[in-house]
């Protein structure tokens, strides 16, 4: 079967998930036109950021991944719609922890809701990487998977830490979106410089 | 007429369906942030899970018939239509069952519009067989069509067991969605084998 | 240029305008739950159905247009931009005529509404046709444009009549729904004999 | 990495924010049913129409640019998610400026939103022409890019008017759409004669 549909699909999926939380920006009520009436809006926006970019992390990583891919099974399309499923109730646990101010059990909930993301992207690419055989590139792309481990190490220390410190708790999730952007870059340039050569 | 925009067009009205839910997904009020604050939810948050299955099914299989199909007609135009137009209103049935706690009339009018996707996809599946022909790889694979029939007769035991237990109604809708993802699998299997033979 | 994003672009639009007008059934408040709570829905459900059909129309004309277009030029992209514009409407007109019961002044509105579609899907095919050049499949598809000026009437009409009897006029929208439904038809199975007699 | 996939997610998401902006046209109250009743939607109206154009053309400009490119990199897949990122406030400002009948500060935040996309827009395609060489066609086209810098003086010059006239301030912010929007006819002429030529 070919790929080309579960990339339209995920993408069109994936657009909704990270456009519907602007709808959680709440405009202040008429008459409130003033800059500071932005205020209250603060927590909305730094954790709309933060969603957007872990949102847009996993369509950047399952863009990357597909790309390796040739033929999907019926095995995949499952691992697929759970991954998205769990990308889909990050809107809700952004609204609930912008709500209240990234206070405890917000913060872990959301952090709950991305572990969750994590492991179902692991299980997605370990579906593939399988089906793919072991020596396919995916395989070998995936054999070092030490960041996928460390995002998840890296949560699990987030969601303890908000047990006293929520924004703290915080920080650790917004440093998994730094280590996924950072070493993007770096394969980028190897791949270029690997094209440079062989011009 | 070619089929790709048919199936981005349906990707797209079956990715906002699927994720437009989640906006049901009420978020407890602002000062509502300890765990406890989630119990309310818990209806919600299993009749989400029960459409996404429903409606993530309806993609696979729409993915799966399509691929065989190579032209389409005006016919199957209105057909798809017709089908994305019942699974439009799975997100209110969903709403309603889920704002009641699973009471009776929910829960059945939840499963007549399940019902009436099942009518439309088969009425869809009719269609295009009948355009693809009688030796066509569609109509071979459509010929076997017991779990469609036995889907529907699955959906109106369900409804008439809400009338006096809905949560067990509720159940049988679950089954039809279990019935859908195992045979699934083993098609795939039959095919990876069928594959590794020619080879 | 492609026109395969522009295709994509409006199949995303469409799909969103055709999908959030279900965000309109308003479910009854929690505890409503009888058979007889849903009777307030019945005609948010009407004009469902109705802009449901519309807006399906479009999206089967402009697959059948494109389907005859090689290339498209910045001037169509801002024709189509002005046809998906005056669609996004459609959700308001319907909402305020379903939640007045059909009365005069969003009847005719919503009338309007569908007007200024039809008027900018004609500006489309113009300039699609024009720039095809007039032997093109395009320009000779369109040569008998009698349809586009067939709706313009009877919606007319319909705006008319809704000044006395509003839901009669709103029968007239359905009236050109239906003369759009069934040519499609007769021309698919023209279509089909004339690939038949090739074979 | 082929550009397919970035259009399509880039596609989605443009074409969710540009529809979501219908569901703030808020409908008069129920039994509000006269011509009159949509007097306070005007503002909302206006603020829509303006917020379509800016929206509509950064997908035509994007659809004109990624026509140029051939390969992606990781860094573009960044850049291109900063630009929807602020694409998707837009809906918000447009919402606010409009509640407040177009004040001074809503009309600042809507410009300054109108400044970040546009400088967003600008670093994407920066990126991008340098990865496709300097003698590339993509930067042959954006050398000139004194439509990019013009634009971004203008919604400054419309911020600064806001603080006294912010309606007059609206107006500049309009001005950038029709410089957008008339230069790409001429191009189109230009390319349609360049195809005459060689016919």
């Amino acid at each position: 079967m070919k790929k080309s549909r579960l990339e339209a699909f995920s993408d069109g999926v994936v657009a909704i998930i990270i456009t519907i939380m602007v709808l959680e920006l709440r405009v202040p009520v008429e008459g409130k036109d003033s800059i500071k009436d932005l205020l209250p809006m603060v927590p909305f926006f730094l954790s709309y950021i933060l969603s957007f970019i872990n949102v847009g992390m996993y369509w950047n990583n399952h863009h990357h991944m597909f790309y390796l891919v040739n033929t999907i099974t019926g095995g995949s399309l499952w691992a697929n719609l759970n991954l998205l499923f769990w990308l889909s109730l990050v809107p809700f646990g952004t609204e609930w922890m912008a709500s209240n101010h990234f206070s405890t059990w917000p913060v872990i909930v959301y952090g709950g809701i991305l572990i969750m993301c994590a492991v179902a992207y692991s299980i997605l690419a370990t579906i593939l990487a399988s089906h793919c055989g072991k020596n396919s590139e995916l395989a070998i792309a995936l054999g070092k998977d030490w960041k996928g481990k460390l995002s998840i190490v890296i949560y699990i220390i987030g969601m303890a830490c908000a047990f006293w410190y929520p924004r703290i708790g915080c920080g650790f999730y917004g440093l998994v979106a730094i280590i996924w952007f950072i070493p993007d870059r770096r394969i980028e340039h190897h791949v270029r410089n690997h094209n440079h050569a062989e011009e």
